[in-house]
């Protein structure tokens, strides 16, 4: 088994109003020396080991997880229980 | 600068309805070796500098990032431009 941890991120210029929120949000708890926030996607995939697992994870971010036009993703993968 | 990356993820035991969502999907698309998902969110904070930069940062996320009763968050902190 494995554990796939992947990070899904809108890509750089792609506006973010998640993360504009979140930044007011803590300006106005008086955290000033915040300059920017992105607001991204975590992801753990338990998953059974397979030869060609890297392409197969390629396959489930392209096809589901992520949205290719505007994010970009990136994950590793760990040995699990 | 500093680029503060955060984790949030649900605690275990707490129901993760999205993430059985997203193995529903992958399921019927024919990824049948994926054995659990679970969905968090990834931030990436752009702060300034500071002395207690990780009290900050810990009050932050019991504040207002993450909802200490359900999550937990983790975070690490690397230098930026």
């Amino acid at each position: 088994m494995r554990k796939v941890k992947i990070h899904i991120t809108l890509k750089e210029g792609v506006l973010d109003p998640q993360g504009k929120a979140v930044h007011n949000s803590l300006q106005s708890l008086q955290y000033n020396n915040v300059q920017d926030v992105r607001v991204g996607k975590y992801m753990e995939v338990m998953v059974e080991d397979s030869d060609n697992l890297e392409a197969e994870i390629d396959r489930m971010c392209d096809q589901l997880l992520a949205n290719p036009v505007i994010e970009n993703y990136s994950y590793t993968i760990e040995e699990a229980g």
